[in-house]
This record gives structure tokens, C-alpha cells and sequence, in this order.
């Protein structure tokens, strides 16, 4: 099953994709968010809804982030070891890690798909990374290793749009992860029911039509399970949490010489079994 | 004036301190927090209450953290040049900052004033970091360093909390900076007519009644002003936002031998003008 969240006559909305067509199962269940829907443990509610006949075309309404307003959104650095080697090579000291690297995002940085990415005003060092995104359907803290699939709704594709100066201003990369609008998270969640196992998907990053990243998630040194695991452990998952698992080798900022993006790109994300988050690129006026 | 978050009879309030009686300001004002208080832009309006008849004695209520639902609450690190050096003498790489280092603090994390710190099960390396927070009234983005201050609601007392084993687990910092309740928060906010300048004013951390931080703000390495300039260029700060200014040298873990705190301490942050923040400790059983 696909579910999305859109925007439709002013009001946000829960759809799921049926063929081309929408059927709005927000409506029908009485929640107004996929944030809501796994609060309330309505996933499987909905899978029965699939069948309902369709009240939009794809075609017609507007996408919103996957999950607008996410409790928690963690994502996790360097986290290939391609990419690790890179951002070695870049003059970066960063050791292989021991435990996966966290790092937050906030909301507000979140963009849906088919809507502009931004480049900030204060800087022309836009990147991309493609991600796999994992969402949490079932919340709790200390989660085994072993059970932890069992947390999850679904997945997603990420573009962890990073602003390269400004997040290797300090230690942290907090604000260089966190600029306005410059992480596309959608276009869908896939349940975990059709991807049973995280761990071998194909995932690619496409700017203007040219392959840039071309990885599998089986490179990860840390996967799914034991990035919830480990994440559990500081305070309770909640439903409709956030993972990103990070992004393989191929950024821009580490080839020589460095690609960032430009008003006007048009950056893909491809994973295998979920499809391909799109968003063009526009440099921020404000 | 001085502002307080609690709860009385099962509900969370907001109250005004006078001597040592709280009046409830947010039932007459019709707000039921801090952040909503700032939001509906009704700190003056408060300020007209703090001569009304108090509605409960301050022995009477439970606090609350001061904030207890910040949409972000930044923290800067390694923000005084003492504590850059201590940090660089325990071995940990990290050059004198150019611009401030940011990392988040979920909710969850936090813990109000007489409330315990709790040292989560999976580590005994639980640190103090007595720090100056400043929440914020007005919001905005790009916002000038010479009006900064302009946006400031007032100020409070932070105990960073730091689980040192998660947090050097890897070049972030976030999971040893986001255990279960362990970042106290208050006890009021001062409003910032109160304090005209931040940059002035003693700071100390006491640990079963010793004193082990004892510095004064003048040291910050990023004044309050650059740290809400800085923290605003990513995504716009809204009223209630709180910022940790970072803190200075005498944490336990660079000490020889380290201290770390232990079930059955109490921990209190002292800043001029304010007031102390006090917490027991206690040993997490989940």
C-alpha cells in the first residue's frame, strides 16, 4: 500500500494510491495526517480502504511532506562507507563510527514532493544526498534489535539537501542540515508489508536526468534495525517518527571539481519497490 | 517580573511570581503556557497582573519546564574559550569555533525545576553543565544582530545534562544530549527588562552544595546577540524558542578523576539575577 499526504481545496489530507486515482482514507478513518493515522493504530483500517473508489486523480492535487510535523526526525551521518571514504578524502576528519552519528531535523526544513528545494540567500553550496527514510509506526524506547522491523510503518525516500559551508562551520551540522526548506521527504510511504527487508534496495540520486549517486542499501554500516534500536534509546520513538539512514557516495561537494545545485535543477531521488522523489530547485528570495 | 510554568490540580498553568505568592496569569489572560502566552504577544498584558492577589503559595505548586513544548530548542556548544580548553586537554578534537556550534534538544529531554534528573540505565557518565537560556518572545528570521535582543522574552537556567559516553559515541553530539529527562529547565523566566545585558552576569554550578562551575557570561565565546542572528538564518525562530547559550569550564568529566553525578545528588545552577535551578538525581528504572 502507498500513502500520501496532500493538499487539496486548502485542507491537508491522507490519501492512498490507487493506480493513478487517490482515495482519501483521511476522511473515511476520521484522522487528518499519516502522523495521526499511526497515533490512533489505524494502519491496518486503511489497507482495508485500498478497494474504495478513487476521489481525486493523481494528477490533481498537491503533494505535502510525507509527514509535515514528525515528533522526532533523526537522520544519521556518513553511514556508507563510500561516503565515509569521501568525506575523508574532502579533509573532513571523521573516524568509521562505532554507532551511528544523529543528528536532528526540525519540520520546518522538510519539503514535499514536486515543490521547489531552496537554496538559502546566505549561500550557493546546495547539495544533495539521496536517503532511504524510514517512518515509525508503533512508538517505544529501549526497542531490541531483533523486533525493531516490527516498529516500522513504512519507507520513504529522503533528499537530505545539506548547505556544505555552513554545516562544516563547527562540529555539529546542525544548521547546514537545517536551512528552510531543503530536504524533500516523500513522495510516499511504501508499508513495510511490500518491503520486508530494508536492506537491499537499489537507490540512486538523478540531478537534471545524470545518475550522481548509484548505491544499495545493503552498503549501509548501520541498517534499519539497528538505527532504531540505537535511537530508542535516548527518548520513547513516537508514531510518525523519522529516520533517514544517510546517503551513499557521489554528494557533490566531495568531486572535483564540486557539483552544487542551481535555480532551475531538477533533483531525483530512486529507490527501489518506492519510486522517484522529484523536486526542483529555486534560490530562496527571503 | 518573573514568569512560571506548573501544574495545580492536574492542569498545567502559567503564573506570575510576586514574594512568594504565584498569581495564575494564564487563566486570566486565557492562555495555558509560556509559549502560547508569547505567541498571542501578551507579555505586556502579564505584566499588569503581577499586582493581582496571589492564587496559590509557591510551596503549593508543582513546576513544570519552563518551556515545556519549545517548536525548537538550539544549544550551542563549547561556548567558552575555559571550556574549548578543557575539551581539547580530555583529547576531544575540536578547534576554536569560527561560528556557533549548534545542536537540538528534543522536548522530551527536559526536566523542571525540583524535579529529578534521571541517569538513563545504559550509562553512569551522567555530567552538569550549568548554562544561561534565553527563550525567545518575538520571532523572526534573518534577524540582525543589533536587534537581537529585541527579541528576547527573558532568560532562565539550563543544566545541559550530558550522558559523555553516548555523546562522544560519534562527531554528533545529539544522542548523549537527548536522554529521558535529563536537561533541567528553570525555575522562571526574568523578563528581559530585567536584564538589560546578558553579557554580565555570574554563573555557577553547585553539586551536593560544592561549587564546581563559577564563571560569568562575559566569557561567552558568541554573545547572546550572534547566537539569535546565527540560530535565525536557517529556519525562522518563533516565540518560545529556547537557545542555551553552552557552558563554561568545571564539568566532571574532564576533571581528574572524572566526577560524574550519582542517585541521590542535587544539582543546582545559580545565575545572577535569576535565580538557582535545583534538581535531584535520580537512577532511571526503565
Amino acid at each position: 500500500m502507498k500513502l500520501l499526504s496532500y493538499e487539496f481545496e486548502g485542507a491537508s489530507r491522507l490519501g492512498a494510491l490507487v493506480d493513478d486515482g487517490v482515495v482519501d482514507i483521511g476522511r473515511r478513518l476520521g484522522v487528518n495526517s499519516l502522523r495521526h493515522l499511526l497515533e490512533a493504530g489505524k494502519l491496518g483500517a486503511a489497507t482495508e480502504l485500498v478497494g474504495a473508489q478513487p476521489d481525486h486523480v493523481l494528477g490533481d492535487v498537491a503533494f505535502l511532506p510525507l509527514i509535515p510535523d514528525p515528533a522526532h526526525f533523526y537522520c544519521v551521518g556518513v553511514n556508507y562507507a563510500d561516503h565515509l571514504k569521501e568525506v575523508q578524502d574532502a579533509g573532513i576528519v571523521r573516524p568509521k563510527p562505532k554507532h551511528p552519528s544523529l543528528f536532528p531535523r526540525f519540520p520546518e526544513s522538510l519539503v514535499a514532493h514536486d515543490r521547489p528545494l531552496q537554496i538559502p540567500k546566505v549561500s550557493d553550496e546546495f547539495d544533495y544526498e539521496a536517503e532511504l527514510a524510514v517512518v515509525i509506526g508503533k512508538g517505544g524506547r529501549y526497542i531490541d534489535e531483533a523486533d525493531a522491523l516490527n516498529h516500522v510503518a513504512g519507507y520513504t525516500c529522503f533528499n537530505d539537501g545539506s548547505v556544505r559551508d555552513w554545516q562544516y562551520h563547527s562540529s555539529q551540522v546542525t544548521s547546514g542540515k537545517n536551512f528552510w526548506q531543503t530536504g524533500g521527504l516523500g513522495p510516499w510511504l511504501v508499508t513495510a508489508d511490500e518491503i520486508p527487508d530494508p536492506g537491499c534496495l537499489d537507490i540512486k540520486l538523478l540531478l537534471n536526468g545524470k545518475t550522481l549517486q548509484d548505491s544499495n542499501t545493503r552498503h549501509l554500516i548501520f541498517n534499519v534495525a539497528q538505527i532504531i534500536a540505537y535511537a530508542s534509546a535516548l527518548i520513547p520513538l513516537k508514531p510518525g517518527d523519522v529516520i533517514a539512514t544517510g546517503t551513499p557516495s557521489g554528494v557533490g561537494f566531495s568531486r572535483t571539481p564540486p557539483i552544487f545545485m542551481k535555480a532551475g535543477d531538477i533533483c531525483e531521488v530512486q529507490i527501489e519497490k518506492i519510486g522517484t522523489l522529484r523536486n526542483t530547485v529555486e534560490k530562496a528570495v527571503g
